[in-house]
């Protein structure tokens, strides 16, 4: 099977700019793989150009007349939208056209839309939004929720930790990935009655490999590959985080431009400066997940650039040949007949 | 006015190795000072050793049998350790010997002890820690609470905001600190009910600076002074700095290190690393306030070094003579008369 994946063409702070060159370079780099590029007809030919020969067979477009802006309320853009390349993407997936929809846009009405059209899979209450971040291992720690959900249950937290195993396992290779609960503490005695509560159930479970709580710097240690945690604290560490990087990114350039000397040693230093960039390089993190859906979404950062882009393209990809939402049933099923012996 | 401080002596990783050269160091930088060592009496006068002839009148010891453990409970601590140095170098400030104290101890036995002995100001439900981390513009973001609150009420972020206003109006003299709620995102429809009321709380009042809505990577760009939160999400985030923090600097140091060229290169970049490390040098932001109780207290961090600790000494000298307990007071009689006037 070949998958088949939708792009949302128009979204993000480019647009099709970015998302066009990005399926261009996917397609020119892997051969059983067909792409639709959803968004105005117009634009996207010509944005495509002489490149559209080279690619005919494999690149599709789909003409969707609307798009979500950036800072549009998701339950505008869910009633007012129905022809936006967003929602046209998503379509695809349900209507089983796409196996997957990748979009850069607007973060809350990409889940809400998802949502309302794929709707979530039996026995998850609230689908989560995950994603990869660097780590001293040189490998990758995945959180989860990122911002989706914002005030969670110990249920909630608990399924979580169940999606979490089945993309690691999926997109990592890992066969028994280590789940941690974000906390303010690795005592028992710490942190807030959700917290607790979620400890004790993932602690009886025998299909969750759950090694604890875990603290905000254990994210960069390489020492668990899932932290769990609820959507506003998640979303508040994965700013937090781009905001230090930013900063030492900003301090490192601005110490390196000082003067000519500097500027001399910036340049001997260019392929350290660059080995260095590349091992903490967001852009190699992009593409984030949308989890607990009946169908595949992954959300670009807004201001991903055409690699960047690609990474999101090739999330998909893996996650189409691994068949994520129904390994994520598998295990839910697996989890409730287990929780059914405990109660 | 002289301004006394008491040293828990016996705190931190290290405890007095760190802490008496500590109080050398600032005893040799400032005249009109008085610091108590407190702790086990024979071992500080042994580390003291022949340094106490130059400090002798301005240096004293206080001995204390007990030391609270980095992993103590904080209620095993109050109940069993009523001869800590933590606890004596608190009953020092309560009986008025000393104008505060620094300790680089357990957070939650220090909180729960200084709360417990010292007691909270009029008005103030629960006590916050706060500190500064660096931002882009080379100044200071300050942020509370950082775990000493994990189920706060809007009410609550409310009196964190004005205490955060007062100790940067007087640590980093800002005369109209500007106060940002940390949510996840900037549109007014974002977050949950109780950060949502606070807003409304904030916004109201017109003795507290409030710019609205920050997001976690606004803590770095030196765009708003104080950044007020929960407890929860603010230890993750504060944990969070750290380990991006730490991960971005196990690169750097393995990317200079990786062969002879390297070496050669880190060798002649040494200036500017050190410049770059000076900038974001966490050292120098070290020395956290409680604030909301009737005195002050200063916890450094567990692990920190000797130059360290002195930058904690100095945050509790500076607020000695900016009097900040009185201050904080003194602005909450004004947001209840406030208070009184909207109601």
């Amino acid at each position: 099977m070949i998958p088949r994946i939708a792009l949302d063409a128009m979204s993000g702070d480019h647009g099709p700019s970015i998302v066009v060159h990005a399926a261009i370079k996917v397609l020119s780099e892997m051969d059983d793989l067909h792409l639709i590029l959803v968004g105005d007809e117009v634009v996207l030919k010509s944005v495509l150009g002489h490149h559209s020969a080279k690619v005919k067979e494999r690149l599709s477009i789909r003409h969707a007349g609307q798009r979500v802006e950036m800072d549009e309320s998701p339950s505008r853009a869910l009633r007012n939208k129905k022809d936006s390349s967003m929602r046209v993407a998503i379509n695809l997936v349900k209507e089983g056209l796409a196996d997957a929809c990748v979009s850069a846009g607007n973060t809350g009405a990409l889940m809400a839309t998802a949502r309302y059209v794929l709707k979530t899979l039996p026995g998850i209450d609230r689908p989560a939004i995950i994603t990869g971040l660097p780590n001293m291992q040189e490998t990758c720690t995945h959180v989860l929720d990122l911002g989706a959900n914002i005030d969670t249950t110990s249920e909630h937290l608990f399924q979580f930790a169940a999606m979490g195993t089945v993309l690691t396992q999926a997109v990592d290779n890992l066969p028994n990935p280590r789940i941690g609960l974000l906390n303010i503490g690795q005592e028992e005695i710490k942190g807030n009655e959700c917290v607790k509560k979620a400890a004790k159930l993932l602690a009886s479970s025998s299909s969750i490999n759950y090694i604890g709580f875990v603290e905000g710097d254990d994210i960069f240690k390489g020492t668990v590959d899932v932290v769990v945690c609820d959507g506003f604290v998640g979303n508040v560490s994965l700013k937090t985080t781009e905001g230090v990087a930013k900063m030492i990114s900003h301090y490192v350039k601005q110490s390196f431009n000082k003067n000519l000397w500097t500027r001399f040693v910036a340049l001997i230093s260019l392929p350290i400066l660059k080995n260095l960039r590349h091992k903490i390089d967001p852009r190699r993190h992009n593409g984030a997940s949308l989890l607990g859906l009946r169908g595949i979404v992954i959300k670009s950062h807004g201001s991903a650039d055409m690699l960047s882009f690609t990474y999101a393209i090739k999330e998909a990809i893996i996650e189409v040949q691994k068949n994520v939402p129904e390994q994520i049933s598998h295990i839910l099923d697996t989890l409730l007949s287990e929780k059914g012996r405990v109660e």
